[in-house]
């Protein structure tokens, strides 16, 4: 009997939860002493000190959390390169891929890939090369993978996929982004 | 002008996610230095040991986890009076309620509440109990209530609503629930 293949999760969906979900997710097995990697693959210069990397340096020395991608692609005033994105994309998921391999880690949780494979008009990695890197991860090596329009060839892959649905949402309602709810 | 609300936020659906969602969310208001209380409705003698609170014990000391449920109803070999069940929960209400007025929190998470306001065939709780336990809410406290099948009324009354949709589920494939992942 093959060795079992650690679960690949995707939260998608357009509603709030999907990073919430994941990070609900690493602490849970952060509980089971496992060891954690959080790659993210667009908040690399939000300008606000977010809560849960906060805590996280005050976590286990088994939780790694990687900021890097380039931020938001040309909204939120982003000025960058296109290819500046398409670097920094990559190189998240070249490092992600590298340190799956090292076997340092049973849980990987790439928040945003979704994005990065096509949201909107731009495109900043291939969906080849995120289904190579599923492929290629080792036994007992759990991947989640977050971000709104998850691809078919990702659902496909996926053991579990969760859509986080929009049916309320307070920005809508006026009441604007808050610190320790938002960020 | 009337000080602002904390925001009714809602995690339901039959997806995965909606637990692990509230549990990032306490990170991620903990990582700001808010004080949190989660109430968990049903996993009171749920015989694992859960890493989620494995994990709380380790944190801040703002952090309260309160298990005041009597675990599930009529599954899972569940053979407890009926009267216990409802017993338990209009007690995890009211230990809630006197929380939230004590002002020592907030972020108050009412983990599957939902389920507790009438899942399949039983009801624990009447939905005007926790309608009027949201109306009481002091300014500025954020309450998160967690669980399948949210009660029109109680959406009606949050601000922020997702629906974790399940579209893929690895048990429906015959993968069994496993430790670090599911609890």
């Amino acid at each position: 009997m093959a060795a079992r293949k650690g679960l690949v999760i995707v939260y998608t969906g357009d509603g709030k939860g999907k990073t919430s979900a994941s990070l609900g997710a690493a602490m849970r097995a952060l509980g089971h002493g496992w060891r954690v990697l959080i790659i993210q693959f667009f908040k690399g210069d939000w300008p606000v000190v977010y809560g849960e990397l906060e805590l996280a340096k005050k976590l286990y020395p088994q939780f790694e959390v990687l900021q890097l991608g380039k931020g938001f692609v040309k909204i939120m005033g982003d000025k960058k390169p296109f290819d500046a994105h398409v670097d920094a994309a990559r190189e998240a998921l070249k490092i992600a891929r590298e340190k799956m391999l090292s076997g340092d880690y049973d849980l990987i949780i790439l928040d945003e890939v979704n994005y990065a494979l096509g949201y909107m008009d731009f495109k900043l990695l291939e969906p080849s090369d995120v289904i190579e890197f599923l492929k290629q991860r080792p036994p007992k090596v759990h991947i989640i993978l977050t971000g709104r329009n998850a691809l078919p060839e990702i659902i496909e892959m996926a053991d579990l996929v969760t859509e986080m649905k929009e049916i309320k949402h307070p920005m809508k309602k006026g009441i604007p982004a808050q610190q320790g709810i938002d960020f």
